[in-house]
């Protein structure tokens, strides 16, 4: 950890945004790129991150009534082709197993991009009245898609998430239920993440390969492109007719069953360092901190060690007998202000310092990672540490959804004209969220699109009643919708 | 749920054990077959026991200092090459992809089978200092081994499992690495899964290939036949040679770590399954059950209905305000009786009946899973309900580990002569353990092999300072070794 190269500074935010970026992840050792072309390793300080959002997001999963499965990882060749669209989607990037056992196989099997053919396979099975439904499962695993433009977490050709699926007697339980997903997820992502969500439903471009709506959590992040969080998908009937699922419905009917599926993946935390990182590196949400507070001991004087030591190995033990994630650096040879920068670089939430000073008042310095110098410090009793910093890491959660939103907004303009929204999208990096009138023909979207590189990244829910007209062509439009760059 | 076929009896245990399993794997609802040849479906009741063993044995690498990690699903074909005995030992059974992204690739790539190369080749570039050390990872995944005879559970071409690695500047740190991991198997499966375990270390021909000693816990399942329930390594420096780790020791000299690895897998199921099912289907550990106690309410006039929904309600509300894993069936149409054999083939420890006399008397009915009819019924008092169910599913817990430990112990025969190993290990079903002396040559265990089907499962750590003489060949055996027939 004392390594010179722990020294160098990182690339600030400002100059180079994609060169910050891979610096954090590299040297806060979140991931580390593998021998395998467009596949990462994810180090145990990035997978901790993982671990504690999959953790609270399988809680909210299974509030809902989903329950956890586990479906084959190959799926045979002939089942993505059975959903037209879908087979479209996915065909070009899937990854194919030909041999097996050292012989060739009768069947190529995928490695599975998403499991909807061979989900809804197993479905027909176990679908034969209405008493089997809804039926709603879950499963966390790996999945593969071949992506020759990787970047770590946010496009690699393998990555983790979790992807629902559900099946219901009615058309309007699907929808409800594909709603009750977005909003799982946009509450998940502002109040675990701190991420402030944008949800909407997609445009027709947009949607998921075999969808009949695609709805979706887009936030902004640092450099003013989007980045799509998570999604939920109305899948209608699309599914279960090429599935061949059918029930026995409570008049005696034989009908097939509407469907959802939804699904986040480890992209999240491309998203969380992209929302909260600055110049100084990470910063990590409380929640998904593996460790939320550091403490570091300051000496000059070998007279001062023990007394320093003792009353810092008294705070950590406080500390964890409240729940608090916390470690102390004891590391020797390297000065005070080298952990300061390691640890504001590796996002710790708060920082504890104690010097000998601090022990003969009986009190610590509190550094919040959310606010910068002077002003983001504050002094607490050693005696109420615990409590002190349970509260300041409320706080820091809190305020970081705040900072963020502010961001956002400060990023999000109404536009209202097509000379405008060009303007806004023109130069190299991101340009925020324009906010426009949109007819919602492909035309314009395409024009859009091709002229600004922006696309349509959300039709928000909830839309004022008054209709203007289309940024692009003028022609009545009775929706907003948000246009940005997008990772 | 109330299906026709819930009805069907499954097949007793006594006679067709290999029937009599399926028929709760299915029946259950744990697993299903999937339409990918040699791969299964695990279902939410199969998959939530994963859940909760996972949960607990994870929190308990993470005390002995491992994190998690994520390496990537495919390893470049050359990789397995690097380490002779390991490229011989899993080659003819890997699944290769040939094709990604529409392309040909260059060099086709392995699905794993197991980790080691890929994380060593990351361990070389992580690894440079003793201040490195000790390194310990543990990634929870997906593996594939191309296998042409499946059975859900305990042999499939993908399986879940955890692979723990580690790397230590020391083989003494390395050789303790490797018998901690063996006791935190062997203490979690008895303590957990209440399964009885034999530890011991395996002979050079049942080795990992690319191990200097392979340790494993071993149990006895209901047939008679073992079953490996996980493993540890010492792996030497073979690793660390094949993919050039070093490090600069305290004594300035560049060294090759020492190394061991260790796992358990989705078998683990199966072995709860055969450990502790019998003719009426599965009997889960409460440690491990989803649903620890189900409640069945019983009237038959309607009058009663509503007092014993009442008391049954309040029952439930009880239970689940000590963090008693409980349901109530309410399910109408279905009597009490196909209740109680439906509740009793999915294995839930403890059933709790409640009918309009015990409301009136202030009672329930508490029949356990572990002790048949009369014997392991008796009267809770509905007030302290939720107590007294919590100290009888302790007492299940623990009961569920003697009775194995009971058959296996019945099951387990010193024998001294080859005549009597033979007449042990004769017949279709398993024989149990056979507890002979063995000289360690591979000839004689080549010769019980391949003349008794059994095999050397472990050779236990702590051995009597007694010497023997070898049952194949009477020459003189400083060692006992367990060997039996083996799934």
């Amino acid at each position: 950890m004392a390594d010179k190269q722990d020294e160098k500074k990182i690339t600030p935010r400002s100059e180079d945004f994609a060169g910050w970026y891979n610096d954090i992840v590299l040297r806060a050792e979140l991931a580390d790129y593998s021998p395998v072309r467009g596949c990462i390793v994810f180090r145990p300080d990035g997978f901790a991150i993982w671990e504690a959002l999959r953790d609270e997001l399988d809680r909210r999963i299974k509030k809902t009534g989903a329950r956890n499965a586990y479906f084959p990882v190959f799926i045979p060749q002939s089942f993505l082709k059975k959903e037209a669209q879908h087979v479209e989607g996915f065909a070009p990037e899937v990854a194919v197993v030909t041999h097996g056992g050292g012989k060739e196989l009768e069947e190529p099997l995928i490695v599975r991009p998403t499991s909807e053919t061979i989900i809804n396979h197993m479905f027909a099975q176990w679908i034969h009245s209405h008493r089997d439904l809804p039926l709603m499962v879950n499963q966390w695993c790996n999945v593969v898609r071949w992506e020759m433009r990787t970047r770590i977490f946010l496009r690699t050709a393998e990555f983790l998430w979790q992807e629902g699926h559900t099946a219901h007697a009615t058309r309007d339980e699907a929808e409800r239920e594909t709603l009750t997903m977005l909003e799982v997820y946009r509450n998940f992502a502002e109040e675990f993440l701190a991420i402030p969500i944008a949800a909407g439903r997609k445009s027709a471009a947009e949607r998921f390969p075999g969808a009949e709506e695609t709805y979706t959590i887009e936030s902004l992040m640092g450099d003013g492109r989007a980045l799509q969080c998570g999604t939920s998908h109305f899948l209608g009937q699309n599914f279960a007719r090429a599935f061949e699922i059918r029930f026995l419905d409570e008049n005696n009917q034989m009908v097939h069953p509407w469907q959802t599926s939804w699904g986040v993946s480890t992209r999240l935390l491309g998203a969380i360092i992209m929302t909260h990182g600055d110049d100084q590196g990470l910063r990590l949400p409380p929640a998904v901190a593996s460790t939320q507070a550091v403490i570091v001991p300051i000496w000059r004087k070998a007279d001062d060690r023990d007394a320093v030591l003792k009353a810092a190995r008294a705070a950590l033990s406080a500390l964890e007998k409240a729940d608090i994630r916390a470690r102390l650096d004891e590391r020797e040879g390297v000065t005070p202000g080298f952990k300061y920068n390691d640890w504001e670089m590796r996002g710790v939430p708060l920082r504890i310092e104690i010097g000998p000073r601090d022990v003969a008042s009986g009190e610590a310095v509190m550094a919040r990672r959310d606010i910068a110098g002077a002003a983001g410090k504050s002094k607490a009793s050693l005696e109420g540490i615990a409590g002190h910093a349970k509260s300041l890491l409320a706080e820091i959660q809190k305020n970081l959804l705040l900072q963020a939103r502010a961001a956002m907004t400060a990023n999000t303009h109404q536009v209202d004209s097509y000379a405008r929204l060009q303007e806004q999208m023109s130069g190299e990096g991101g340009g925020g969220f324009a906010d426009i009138y949109w007819c919602g023909r492909a035309e314009c979207e395409t024009k859009i699109r091709e002229e600004t590189r922006a696309t349509c990244r959300a039709i928000p829910l909830n839309q004022s009643l008054v209709a203007g007209k289309c940024v692009v062509c003028g022609e009545p439009a009775s929706e907003r919708a948000l246009f940005a760059k997008a990772y």
